[in-house]
């Protein structure tokens, strides 16, 4: 328990937070707090790791599984995870993807947390159907293209003989429809709404890892987008939407649209003197991962460092803010038994002469 | 255009950002984040004016009137707020109530913008189909109870004669129905959904002023909530629930059982004495106002005191920090020619000996 606890008067208690769908900036301003007061933080496993940044270097921090995913833990595992330390009287924050109540078990987490008489409060998070849709450029509602959305999981095989989901009902709506978890049976959900009478040339997206630097958008009829999405290699996370609104994206996409849209840029900096260059890379669109190698000293704790260097590969940019970050950097790469190989393919810059 | 404005090379740009449902906990940090930056903010009125708080003093900041509202504008009245300082290089913040995309015409918004060829960006929000559902108990899927979600507005008359919703499909849905703006409406939908073959018992919630701290949740079956809501003058805001999910309240309850539920407290403070004080009052569910008056001098701006002694009829409790507090407190009362009978029925209580 650390020394931020809250009095022994005050039971422990159960934060269950919604990330959102991915992109950090995306988490509500309740979520970081109880995020950054926590002891305990159980997350899904599919999160942005700059989330679990806003948490305390102390509070103990275990993934779970995320949705539809192999390593998913079975709901007792994930109750023994919340309850144990609230019951001790710590603040536990369970970090879900999207939003907890939206096709994410939270409300059986929070059924089985209650009913053990541990108090919990939900702090919603931002579901995929709002932020995937709009960083995709595509509006959930729109007036005269659809006065109705359906949220719908699309897992559960659409041919089985009693199937929870009937697509021919869904078929009949003029709705944007929603589908979560749907992409491995794309085919065959596609294939029941165009039986069932919806329009086979309905406008058909699938967004695949939506609001990351790494997102991709595939556009086709439901016809054909099954096929387009096999052709394309479109693998989970990905959302499914089908209705009239997917055409305004030819108008409305901005995210895609930037001019660094997909660019992931290294920073070699202290906070404090790249903060500016930062923001406003990101708001080109590039994804900027700080690195702290810029003090006098090297850092005491090469963590940071040594995720960015394993990672290497995954960088376009790296941008080198002093000379000293250079010879730090350097430095640790001659530890792995590397050296300026590693950067091969990078584009290398750096604010002013010195680095260069 | 303020002195934080971005650099001449970089065009104006305008941001739709989502503020969620009420509790301004529910702003996206990337929201909060463009709300301090921004030099014009345009919000929906029916926001908590703590979210403006979050804008810079220096920002221009006009309310647009709010959705279903009277005082609603045009899309070309808020067409011409949002695209002549965008023009001029600067940075505007549209604030919508909760996700933009989301029956809130901020698609339409999005393409005059768009056509106007001004660089735009979408931060969604936490829509109330999560925010006002978590927070009145509701999960809006549930395994077993309900594996699709249909988001819906209720404003049209569902008796005309080609309604665009066809409640008559919806009925036969097995899904957890949220409808939004239908609270007039509510006898004649219930109606329809009943004679399209929705069971009568179904539970429905009629939850009013959500996540507000003035929230209150009617719950009847589909056959009685409609005269059950009217007899307890339920008004808007109001989000319809229909579904199964709806029983789950009786255990996932958790805001409006806090402690301090409903109860609005106002402290007079400096931020650094009060903040845990303000913490821990609303981490039981108090609605919690500082009040700058707790300087050794009176403050500068009396703002946000004026505001306060011009609604005090809304506070349950106040709470004085220091002996100035009080006098300074009177002070501004007494130049409005009002005394302690202004504090008539709200419980006055002090931290430390001193003031009381």
């Amino acid at each position: 328990m650390n020394s931020k606890a809250l009095p022994h008067s005050i039971p422990g208690r159960v934060y269950f937070v919604g990330a959102g769908p991915g992109d950090p900036g995306l988490l509500t301003l309740r979520g970081a707090q109880f995020l950054a007061e926590a002891d305990v933080v159980r997350y899904d496993e599919l999160l942005d790791r700059r989330l679990l940044d806003l948490a305390s270097p102390a509070a103990e921090k275990i993934g779970v599984g995320h949705r539809g995913g192999d390593g998913r833990r079975s709901l007792e595992q994930i109750f023994e995870l919340l309850t144990t330390h609230a019951r001790a009287g710590e603040r536990v924050v369970r970090l879900k993807g999207g939003d907890p109540y939206v096709f994410g078990r939270g409300g059986e987490e929070a059924l089985t947390v209650g009913e053990a008489g541990i108090p919990f409060e939900v702090v919603s998070g931002v579901s995929a159907a709002s932020g995937v849709l709009a960083y995709a450029g595509i509006p959930l509602t729109h007036r005269n293209k659809a006065a109705l959305a359906v949220l719908v999981t699309g897992h559960e095989d659409p041919t089985k003989e009693q199937p929870s989901v009937n697509w021919g009902d869904l078929a009949k709506l003029d709705a944007t429809l929603v589908i979560f978890m749907g992409n491995r049976r794309l085919a065959d959900i596609a294939d029941a709404l165009i039986a069932g009478g919806r329009d086979a040339d309905t406008p058909t997206a699938v967004i695949e890892w939506g609001t990351w630097p790494n997102q991709r958008t595939v556009i086709d009829s439901l016809r054909t987008i099954a096929g387009e999405v096999k052709a394309r290699g479109v693998q989970s996370p990905a959302l499914i939407v089908v209705g009239e609104v997917v055409s305004l994206r030819a108008q409305l996409s901005w995210f895609e649209a930037k001019p660094l849209f997909g660019r992931r840029v290294l920073i070699t900096r202290s906070r404090e003197q790249s903060g500016s260059l930062q923001l406003l890379l990101e708001s080109e669109g590039a994804a900027v991962t700080g690195l702290p190698v810029l003090d006098i000293q090297p850092p005491d704790d090469w963590t940071a460092v040594d995720a960015a260097i394993s990672e290497l590969g995954r960088y376009d940019w790296i941008v080198f803010t002093s000379p000293n970050s250079v010879d730090y950097l350097f430095l640790r790469l001659k530890h792995y038994a590397l050296d300026s190989r590693a950067l091969g393919g990078i584009a290398v810059s750096s604010v002013g002469q010195a680095p260069a």
